[in-house]
């Protein structure tokens, strides 16, 4: 993990490419190609459709929110131990196009392969692959193909292939197929799970083949959901002859041409998710038609259009390191395909490009990835949030499930809303997903000043967040007549059921006050909001002043000796760790390796925990006592999970340790491309992927947004010439431009505004308007 | 729970008796006349083998140590979760013996019943049943069937049936089954638990019916055992035909009387336990010829005797309480019926009485049961000590798997010797079971003054434990450089996952101490033995150093203001307990209704915890210390367990609260006979049972054999006359007769001995010596 490893694929700005086929790196590959736009998910695999073995290539196409469930079994169960699991489905798949020389089959496995290069243009959002192949019996084709999800329709993907014929003159045919024999790789993928859906569990109710058309429509054994899907296809060239067959679990169209052959394919996938069930497959076909009858160039452009948009409000240019910002423009660009936009589904720890975590939703995204979103592109937060307020009525039931008489408590990891962690200590435990969900709604509505939001959407989830942490601790004479929580599980996962996390009772805290903040505040500037909310959630005039005397009095266990908050109240009483205890091959996933009991007994941290509670509330702690944290947490902190590197290289940036906090972005901003974690196959790392964008904002750039004002602190990185990107904040855009020279604020739109440079006040008077400030940090 | 309940059966001194057949009762008569000797064991159905619904009865008969296993499935895996189950195997049924009155089989849930009595024999250990019965159509006999599990031939249960027709001539038919489809009710009776065995798993390998015989071997289809049963039939009456049938899972024999018959059944039970499986059938069939040419008679005296010599050494005479009486020795009764002794099977916590906890062996046989035979059959509590100690390689691998480089730690729950629990909080976690098993252990060799005991077996438990505790935990300075012990689960299991549990701190200081003291002793007694030691468990000089460093520095969580040890660190951070939120019918079973968080956070406790340590090493405190802590957790334990009453009890009585000893002994005394917990159908609660007699021997009689020496502090109950009781220490026996007018106390064999009464050393000469105390208290 330390130092930089070899850039897997050559460094290009603006792309990623592989410049030979290997099967050996095909299952990573896959993730690495994998295309979305926040609904279609659908994994980097080939044309061909090759039937590699497990582990070395998984076929995959999702919509974002479709799952199965089946029952999760338990050695031994008890009371509220959720019964059903989730597990995004894996849907039948409309990609395969096979292509035949006269009587060989193209495929790369075989035969004679040259000029191979495969491309994900992330300025345009396409992939696409070229290349000759000389077939085992001496036939030489140029094969080209290009494949990407709309950004502009989220039903639709579009495909097209090239095949022309070098050195013979006989027939080229192209084979396109309707696979819904599929099924899910859950166990294959992840040993330790042991849940559904085992085998086939999507049902057809209809599959078809003809006019130029396959399609197929589906319902779940289980989970009670409905999917439809199809294609239809545009040729161009000589075709003599086409014909279609079709049975239980699959249809095709087979058309044959002398020589040269084009095909477009375009590929609809909708859900009774977002139509309505009965019109499903019409609905369905509707968008297909209109997407084959506006043409794949028209659909292309519109995408590339969508693409160049995203970067001109997200890009973060660097100059000076094209490694650095190849992999940060990956992580960005799959970011912005994971990100679903219509409220009905959330984002995935790995987004929509793999089964890793079934495809379940955690608190990555709110605590990582929703700041980078409400600084580019606020709706999409919006509509990330509004996901979690349309499953508001779960989790209250949740919240009864565990014992609290109101309030609502979030699951740890969900595709529906309700709780399907199969393992308590590392699953409901973590109660402090609670804080987090509350702490991004309320991120958003400072950030983006959205009011009406508060009012509608943020006021009530914070406020039934807030009644169970009033809930679930109590006053303690033990510790002063402090409040305290036990019997949680904070972030780091290689501690287990303890009492008063550090983490989890400063975002309590958080999550207290801005709930109390949000009744006065609409009680002050809103009496029909004011009232609406009391009436809908029972709230009493006593509740708000409840939160705030807990919050006031929320434990925080320190240590006097070191002059540290303490992770738990357990902290230094576990064993001091021993990591050359540890062979090397065992140190990477230790549940692997090492009892729970036994991890659970080291004093050390497999992530980020009190660290990143000090950096999400940085404003209650001065430089010193974080600098003493990132110290302190730094020795016995493991970074076994991608959610850590990226905190601790923010906070090395707060804290003036510039090199250390280059060192850990470095390997956040490349994790996934180069594949640090060895698990790239099993899907991107959502989490890290937006911890390389806080890296370069609220890292190098020092941005702050406490007390609702603008900071920035910038600094350079001292092997680069500079760096630039844009931010929105509070309905306003700026551009931020640092360099050797010195630090650029450009306001691109909104109202004026005071922002804080080095500590001190500038005024922004609206669009055009700037500020340049020699670096005098 | 408060208050005495109704008896369930009359009240009877010495017998426990039925005098009416109600369906609605059966389950758990069932359990209440189940009979055993510790390595056979049988429910107490009917001869006529009447097919109830599930939940009205459970036909199960059992070899101690005989399982079959299944895959334990888990939502989610973790290293070292154990992969098999361990169940105690329901094995075919020999006891049934239908009876034909011509052509109308004999069904009491059909015609007549007159003058029905069952009725269990605490005196001769035989179980009868007698009624007069009409059929339907008007047929009249008298039935009589006698039934018991031989004390003095392990493998051999006998049966007997008597017909007499009152009213008619004609034939009676006696017809004997051999029934193998036979399964586990485990699902059924614990919705729980999920694991095997699934059906049928016992796979025949040989079933015939011929020469008066019927016999079945088969094996286990995972876990690899073998089993032999089969019964031998003598006949008295007019006998005019017999025929044999015999099918894939069954086999029976028809006799034909003409009138009255007996039927002598002798049942053998055998298996690859303690035979050599190859010659497991010839064993088998030997053992049930020799029982048979021993004959009824004879082998119902030899019955008579053992359990007549039982009650010499053991029984407790109360007089002036014929029900407690009567609960004491249907206690006892049960608890001598199934305690194994041949050092290859344990003490499940339900015995061989039913399928409750899978027919498990925890901690309950180490701290409850074994202190009552160390005191009057020390050679059971030897065998029962045998076992773990033939069980410690297992051990030792599981102590690996946790991590441990050395030392071993026994399985929470076992049949074969390795850990079983399906759930890590309540199972692997309460390593305490490693301290209790060395508490027996030490208890056993001081109480016997066993020394070789010492020398070939006990130290290496003692050692190899103490290790564990030796790397479980650390010295802590945030604990002023004390030892503390992390993660672990207490006695208390409706508090899970804690640091520095008081009882498991304070159980591990013993074994600490015990450890090192038996090395020391060792070195200086006996050099080989030393030797043999050290090089068998390659111990190092230090180690015992090491052992006694951590002991001294262990850290026990107290709290200054209200001058009470603390259960753990987090107990008084915990939510105070309200009972009343909770509705009646919720609260026995806590984790039946709600979620293990809700229960983890309250500050209550189900069982006794913090006090048990108390009562166990009682000569560390003082009695207003023990009378503190009673009245500190009196108030928060809710005796959801039935191992926690009996405690409280016994604690009441070393501190003069005599009412409240005696109310928790009269409900311990008679809380399997009286259902007090309403699952005794699931079988008997062994530690209970225990629980009881030490509540008259340690509790009223205030027997303390600390440092080595016998002291008594008896006193009366109000409600009593006297009681009166045996007791072995050091190799020596004695009677303690307790009475108004004094304390009398009789050395009936061994050496002469100091014993202390009331705090004043007496001596004692030898068999027949005695001590008269006007009751001095």
């Amino acid at each position: 993990m330390n130092g930089k490893k070899q850039p897997i694929y050559p460094v290009e700005p603006w792309s990623v490419t592989e410049t030979s086929f290997d099967t050996g790196c095909n299952y990573r590959n896959e993730t690495a190609f994998s295309l979305s736009n926040g609904y279609i998910g659908t994994r980097g695999t080939f044309e061909e459709g090759y039937d590699f073995p497990e582990n070395t290539g998984l076929e995959g196409n999702y919509i974002n929110g479709f799952y199965e469930s089946a029952e999760i079994r338990y050695g031994e169960w008890n009371f509220g131990f959720p019964e059903r699991s989730q597990s995004l489905l894996n849907l039948p798949n409309l990609k395969t196009t096979r292509i035949f020389l006269g009587g060989e089959a193209f495929d790369m496995r075989k035969g004679v392969i040259r000029d191979y290069r495969r491309t994900l243009d992330m300025r345009s959002g396409i992939l696409t692959r070229s290349l000759i192949w000389e077939s085992p019996g001496g036939k030489r084709a140029r094969v080209e193909t290009q494949r990407f999800v709309s950004l502009a329709v989220k039903h639709i993907m579009v495909q097209r292939v090239f095949v022309t014929p070098l050195n013979f003159d006989g027939e080229v045919r192209i084979l396109s197929v309707l696979d819904a024999d599929v099924e899910n790789h859950t166990r294959a993928a992840n040993p330790l799970v042991d849940y559904g859906p085992f085998g086939r569990t999507l049902v057809p109710d209809e599959i078809s083949a003809e006019n130029d058309t396959l399609f197929y429509a589906g319902h779940t054994a289980n989970s009670g959901m409905k999917t439809a899907c199809g294609c239809f296809h545009k040729l161009t060239g000589a075709k003599i002859a086409e014909s279609y067959e079709t049975d239980g679990l699959s249809c095709r169209v087979e058309y044959v041409f002398q020589g040269a052959a084009t095909m477009e394919k375009f590929i609809v996938y909708a859900s009774s998710l977002d139509s309505s069930e009965d019109g499903l497959s019409g609905f369905a076909r509707g968008v297909l038609e209109k997407a084959a009858n506006d043409g794949y160039d028209a659909l292309s452009e519109e995408q590339k259009a969508r693409v160049r948009s995203f970067w001109e409000t997200a890009d973060v240019e660097i100059d000076g390191d094209d490694a650095i910002q190849q992999g940060l423009r990956f992580n960005l660009f799959h970011l912005m395909q994971s990100a679903n936009r219509d409220g009905n589904a959330g984002m995935g720890a790995k987004g929509l490009s793999g089964e890793g975590y079934e495809g379940h939703y955690f608190w990555d995204t709110e605590i990582y990835v929703l700041p980078v979103f409400t600084h580019t592109f606020p709706d999409i937060t919006k509509s990330l949030l509004d996901y979690r307020f349309n499953t508001l009525d779960a989790a209250r039931l949740r919240a009864r499930e565990l014992g609290h008489g109101k309030g609502a408590l979030y699951p740890w990891r969900t595709i529906n809303g309700f709780e399907c962690s199969a393992y308590l200590p590392l699953g409901t435990a973590q109660y402090h997903i609670n804080a987090d969900i509350a702490y991004a709604f309320s991120q958003y509505v400072k950030v983006a000043g959205d009011t009406d939001y508060l009012k509608e959407k943020a006021a009530e989830v914070l406020c039934e967040t807030a009644r169970v942490w009033a809930d679930v601790g109590c006053f303690s004479e033990a510790r002063g007549g402090k409040y305290c929580i036990c019997s949680v599980t904070g972030p780091d996962e290689y501690t287990a059921l303890v009492d008063n996390n550090f983490y989890t009772n400063l975002m309590a805290y958080g999550n207290l006050w801005d709930a109390a903040d949000a009744v006065r505040w609409l009680e002050k500037n809103d009496g029909d909001a004011f009232r609406a909310l009391t009436e809908k959630i029972e709230l009493s005039p006593d509740e708000p002043k409840q939160w705030e005397k807990i919050a006031s009095e929320m434990y925080l266990p320190f240590d006097e000796k070191e002059q540290v908050y303490l992770q738990d109240d357990g902290f230094l009483l576990r064993k001091p760790w021993d990591d050359s205890l540890i062979p090397p091959e065992k140190r990477r996933l230790l549940y692997e390796n090492y009892h729970p009991l036994f991890i659970w007994r080291q004093r050390m941290a497999k992530q980020a925990d009190t660290v990143l509670a000090m950096l999400l509330h940085s404003e209650y702690f001065d430089r010193e006592t974080i600098e003493r944290h990132y110290d302190y947490y730094g020795k016995v902190t493991l970074h076994h999970s991608s959610l850590s590197k990226c905190v601790f290289g923010i906070i090395a940036s707060l804290i003036g340790k510039r090199e250390e906090a280059y060192r850990c972005f470095n390997e956040s901003a490349r994790m996934d491309i180069d594949d640090y974690h060895g698990n790239f196959y099993a899907g991107i790392h959502t989490a890290n992927m937006a911890g390389s964008w806080l890296s370069v904002v609220y890292g190098f750039a020092g941005l702050n947004t406490g007390g609702g004002k603008l900071k920035l602190s910038p600094f350079l990185p001292e092997a680069w010439r500079g760096y630039r990107f844009r931010l929105s904040f509070g309905g306003r855009r700026f551009e931020i431009s640092v360099k050797k020279s010195g630090c650029f604020v450009r306001q691109l739109s909104g109202e004026p505004l005071d922002i804080t440079i080095y500590g001190k006040i500038y005024r922004l008077d609206g669009e055009g308007d700037f500020i340049k400030c020699a670096n005098t940090e």
